[in-house]
């Protein structure tokens, strides 16, 4: 495909334009020939190198360290224009299983402490390629979000010795407010008090730390869930730009008893702006009770 | 004036559109007349409001409260075509006057924690009305992204028995490699390990932690070096969206030793994505050393 003058670089037939993949699911073809239905390969401009030693030093006060790590592209499709939404359930489960499996593959390097999914949909979200694809990026360090969560969830633990995440779903249950579906293994929600508008969460039903270990039903699950969940909102907001990001636990932990893994989608509706950066407070126009009983009521063909 | 048919709530004669002024520094006219060169009004559309009671009550295992506080806009020049650099240094001057007035005012209300003052400008920056202001956001809590800054700083002086943000000054002169400017009162500098390209701090030499007690030449000088920077970025950028935060201390808070307030300006160049939202990690591709060295180098007529 060739878009406002550019080859794309994930399309078919220019498998030679990327670094060589580190995983593909594939029908027909050799490695890095065309026959995929998903391709893995680290990115061209990555954030992080594989390479070399972390390198931990002082420059007077300020800490630094070399970018040791991970950054691969996963393409979802070899469909230029199609969007993860407009995928089969079983393309979009594939992702996810190549998540797991790219995760734990890259576990196994001990340098790595933390490994975030991520996809960026639309300009607006931070999309600079077309062609719909997801990130992976393994960290040598537990970034500070992610350790925010763990930290808040252990003080919950402490307190109540029961998961947060667990006690989340079991409210939600009660009061159905703010529950947009429900499967077998999901439940999804507008999380209470939510950032944003249209903030989405996908929770499994069973109490795990780690994305890394769930099992093919479950993924297979996530698949459709994920899609169905896409559709609504791509229904509910006219094809919004959005970000999603699976919440899991540092790498090298054991079995974790107060943190819950689970997919966070944020729709870009709002601007980030002075106040949020100022004070790490959101003005949500969009109580999550009406994003919910909207996003619940929208009907799919 | 009259943008895309409606008519500018913040220009000179329309008065009556804001709610009733609570500041205004004017030459002639009486309380909401024309004849004011700078004017602060609540926020026809505020995020909290001063009535009531804080009335925190538990929701299951949420915690909720009522929206107490205040939501101010400073208007920063009856000029409705013109931006903040563009102003003489005396009206940049007075909005940092009229913030500190506001900020002295607001404290004596015993229910307000913490006061953020800042500005967005430009729509990509979150600016909803072209007329160029600020705004001041009184809260009943310290809001999370203040206190871990607090927090920080406070572990830091635990460690060392002094300001990380004097140490910061002190490191700086010495390599002047972050430097952008310097005056009697204030260092500014790109941060090292910046989040953003082209982020920049106006720091002041003299340790304090609260903004709300700086002294008029500090102002003054606040308001010169504010308007020089905000041009060296205009003209280095091609007038990019910014936002810009005054961080200060709690204002219930004495003066604290391990605190140091400033000024944080961030031009809006890139777009917080997927990564960003899930680690806390930004990826600068401008080295502050590099941007400092550009602003350092642009010279202004």
């Amino acid at each position: 495909m060739v878009t406002g003058g550019r080859i794309c670089p994930f399309c078919p037939g220019q498998e030679i334009r990327t670094p060589p993949e580190v995983l593909a699911y594939r029908s027909e073809g050799g490695p890095n020939e065309p026959g995929w239905s998903l391709r893995v390969v680290p990115n061209k401009f990555p954030a992080l190198r594989v390479e070399g030693d972390l390198d931990k030093q002082g420059e007077g006060l300020y800490d630094r360290m070399n970018g040791v790590g991970a950054h691969e592209v996963i393409i979802e499709t070899p469909d230029h224009m199609a969007s993860l939404s407009e995928l089969p359930d079983k393309q979009v489960a594939d992702l996810f299983f190549a998540s797991r499996d790219r995760i734990n593959d890259l576990r196994k390097d001990s340098r790595l402490r933390y490994i975030i999914v991520f996809k960026n949909h639309g300009t607006a979200a931070g999309a600079t390629l077309e062609h719909t694809h997801s990130q992976l990026i393994a960290l040598p360090v537990v970034p500070q979000h992610a350790q925010a969560e763990l930290d808040g969830s252990l003080r919950y633990y402490q307190f109540r010795e029961r998961c947060i995440y667990c006690d989340i779903l079991q409210q939600e249950m009660q009061t159905h407010d703010r529950i947009v579906m429900e499967t077998d293994h999901f439940l999804v929600i507008a999380p209470y008090a939510s950032r944003f508008p249209f903030e989405t969460w996908i929770v499994p039903r069973q109490h795990g730390a780690h994305f890394s270990q769930v099992e093919a039903p479950v993924i297979q699950n996530l698949g459709w869930v994920t899609r169905t969940v896409l559709r609504k909102i791509d229904k509910a907001l006219e094809q919004p730009p959005y970000n999603a990001i699976v919440h899991t636990a540092p790498i090298q932990d054991g079995p974790l008893e107060h943190y819950h893994w689970h997919v966070e989608i944020i729709p870009k509706l709002t601007k980030v702006a002075g106040f949020e950066w100022g004070t790490g407070f959101f003005i949500n126009p969009t109580p999550p009770e009406e994003a919910a009983r909207f996003l619940r009521e929208v009907g799919l063909p």
